[in-house]
């Protein structure tokens, strides 16, 4: 008998196939049994009619707890009402094993229940979807930058330093001494970028932030490109070309799971080249004239962004911030030093800051002076300026959250749903 | 003027392109100096001579530094000699930044001096042609798994509890507790596996071992495979499947990086399926023919590991090996209870495992007695047990160390050397 998966069951039309998964959800109609089933794959309507299948597998298909795991032989056959425009007609069911009544029902459980029970909520037909979504969005990203040349490089989770100041460190016993959880990949992939050309990397980085706002977990993932020999406008154009990539990827590979997210994809379908691009000195005036509080060299915080992004169709990219609320590393506009070659990508519909990036600091002077300037120790930096030491060059990257885009695209409101095992600080579990 | 890439340069031949890059070397003959230029695609002689570019030019051609970085505009031209196929004749040559004294000279440095330096090293020919074969090695096994249809997941690196043991732990401050770093994804692999069927996680594992050998990091990447419903005999099949895919594409994609390490790919080319299988018993019947002092029941060391491999010329699957040695969540074998349904794979000439998995114990009752027999705490893993609550199916699957695999498809000794930036014992920088 051939085990056949959901997600390829179109190929199997008028034949008889085995199934194997769990009981999603169960209707009655006098003499047949509708049982949704679950694969991992797909759901599919299997229907079992009394006089179609033994006694035990009727009484099997009447009573059995949701979540039991079962194994189903039938016949494919076409239904245009189906979701995936199949379903089968059983012939024989048997039995993995039975589940204990199911904690998650169809009533609404708050957050921290199923946030509590993580590990069960991800079978949901709409969390499985954003884990699809999910994978989606790294593959295109990943596929994007392997097509164009660019090598993956791993950079280290244990650091010995701090990126970005230290009070948002997680610090980690490390034999004798200590160690802290990268922020940020980036320092050591402008290392890679000057031994490779162009690299990105790809990992998990940590802030031990005192936040929990909807767009904030202490344990998120980045994709951050670094090239070598690139200037500012290049990295611009780099970044649109990626996200273009990753929403066109989605649409064409995610429809079930956008589709089961109830996702309005003609904003999506909107993504194209050329995003607007506005200076924050521009953005400070919208927002002035939208009568925000806001006053030239404040940074953008989430209630802006969130105005700034509704204001427009699609993403929005927002350049030259002032130096001083940037970090350490970024070159200065050499039309304006009080500004720095930095760039940020709103996503549209209100959802705020995906990408962060530009152009860095080349000049070993200027940058021992800037970290005299941000009271930065040079020690544990020593390495990183080795790079402007040895054969300096312009280079520029960004890094992308993988969780903030995934939200933006699969249109939920919450980072926490993005990410199979959410680490917030209160949540650690499972 | 177009800027060119090195691993694109054949597309070029007999027009004038810009090259940006770092000398890497240079060598005189009379009124000619030969550069040897590396842009991080590749590498290439640019031939300068005294009468064919500006004097300052030439000046700069015969007295920059090493790893000062240039950008040089010649003519593609054809060269057999050449690995790449193709010299540059120059015509134009400009200095972006001048090299201080280059700390790594072409003598012999201590390993401990080249580490100090890993952001520098990473510039070799040897170095980045470690880190290309990495990238196409975990870029080969992530892309194995989607064409198979699996989701790949993130598993958390933050954990509330150890997977295997405690005292291998790396311990976090977590706000106002503690957090450990994960050492394997698979426990939170095997819950997304009864959500989503058949995903892999990929993502950095950490051990805080006090071993100094060649086969130990305190930080590695782990891809680690689980499948529902699938059982032990097709999941050996799987992980032959993956190494076969991983080294075909490095063998078609990694041309040169293998010459620059001067791997003899004879080897590899043996690499096919099906892979010798045998039994931990007749592992250490093996072994004591050779002499080693091994009793059944003992765990194989890198000491077997190593004479084990050497007897085989492809990877080897060891099988069955005694439950007592093994983790807590292994499956028994029906057919003797002593024994797990658990697989190691050795790589050949002498690299030792790469590969440890096998089918998972799914009875909720045989799990809660092993804990209980490993006098591990059962409170952080509720959830998992969770698992076995609700709809418990067969499920197994594996782990791949991505450094030791490439440390065998390289041919290099110590695993060291195949991560960008290795975290050992005593290595925390840079």
């Amino acid at each position: 008998m051939k085990w056949v998966t959901v997600d390829r069951i179109s190929g199997y039309e008028g034949e008889v196939v085995q199934l194997k998964g769990w009981i999603a959800n169960r209707r009655s109609s006098g003499k047949v049994r509708f049982l949704l089933v679950r694969d991992g794959h797909g759901t599919i309507q299997c229907v079992v009619g009394a006089h179609d299948v033994a006694p035990e597998a009727f009484e099997l298909a009447d009573k059995v707890p949701y979540e039991s795991s079962i194994v189903v032989t039938g016949t494919v056959k076409r239904d245009p009402r189906s979701p995936v425009g199949f379903e089968l007609a059983v012939s024989d069911l048997q039995l993995v094993s039975e589940a204990q009544p199911y904690p998650i029902s169809k009533k609404d459980h708050g957050v921290g229940f199923l946030m509590d029970h993580r590990h069960l909520w991800l079978r949901s037909s709409r969390q499985a979807a954003l884990m699809k979504i999910r994978a989606a969005v790294s593959k295109a990203a990943r596929d994007y930058f392997d097509e164009l040349g660019f090598t993956a490089v791993e950079a280290p989770i244990l650091t010995p330093t701090a990126c970005e100041g230290t009070t948002s460190l997680f610090q980690v016993g490390y034999f004798e001494g200590s160690a802290y959880l990268t922020q940020s990949g980036q320092l050591y992939g402008e290392a890679a970028a000057m031994a490779l050309g162009t690299i990105y990397v790809f990992g998990p980085t940590f802030r031990a932030e005192k936040s929990k706002t909807r767009r904030h977990l202490t344990e998120f993932w980045m994709i951050e490109p670094e090239m070598a020999f690139w200037e500012f406008p290049e990295t611009i154009d780099l970044a649109e070309g990626m996200i273009c990539r990753i929403v066109r990827d989605v649409l064409e590979r995610c429809a079930e799971p956008l589709r089961a997210l109830e996702r309005d994809v003609s904003t999506l379908e909107k993504v194209t080249a050329p995003f607007p691009r506005i200076t924050y000195s521009e953005a400070i005036d919208i927002l002035k004239e939208r009568g925000l509080p806001i006053q030239w060299g404040d940074d953008l915080g989430g209630d802006e962004e969130t105005v700034l992004s509704e204001a427009f169709d699609r993403p929005l990219f927002v350049t030259h911030y002032p130096a001083a609320i940037k970090a350490f590393y970024m070159k200065r506009d050499p039309n304006d030093p009080r500004l720095a070659l930095a760039v940020d990508l709103l996503a549209p519909e209100g959802h705020g800051e995906i990408i962060g990036g530009g152009q860095r600091e080349d000049s070993l002077e200027k940058l021992e002076e800037t970290l005299a300037l941000h009271g930065l120790d040079r020690g544990p930096l020593e390495w990183y300026l080795d790079l402007r030491r040895y054969g300096s060059v312009p280079h520029a990257g960004f890094g992308l959250g993988i969780e903030r885009c995934v939200a933006w695209i699969a249109g939920i409101h919450h980072v926490r749903e993005t990410i199979a095992f959410p680490r917030l600080m209160d949540r650690l579990y499972p």
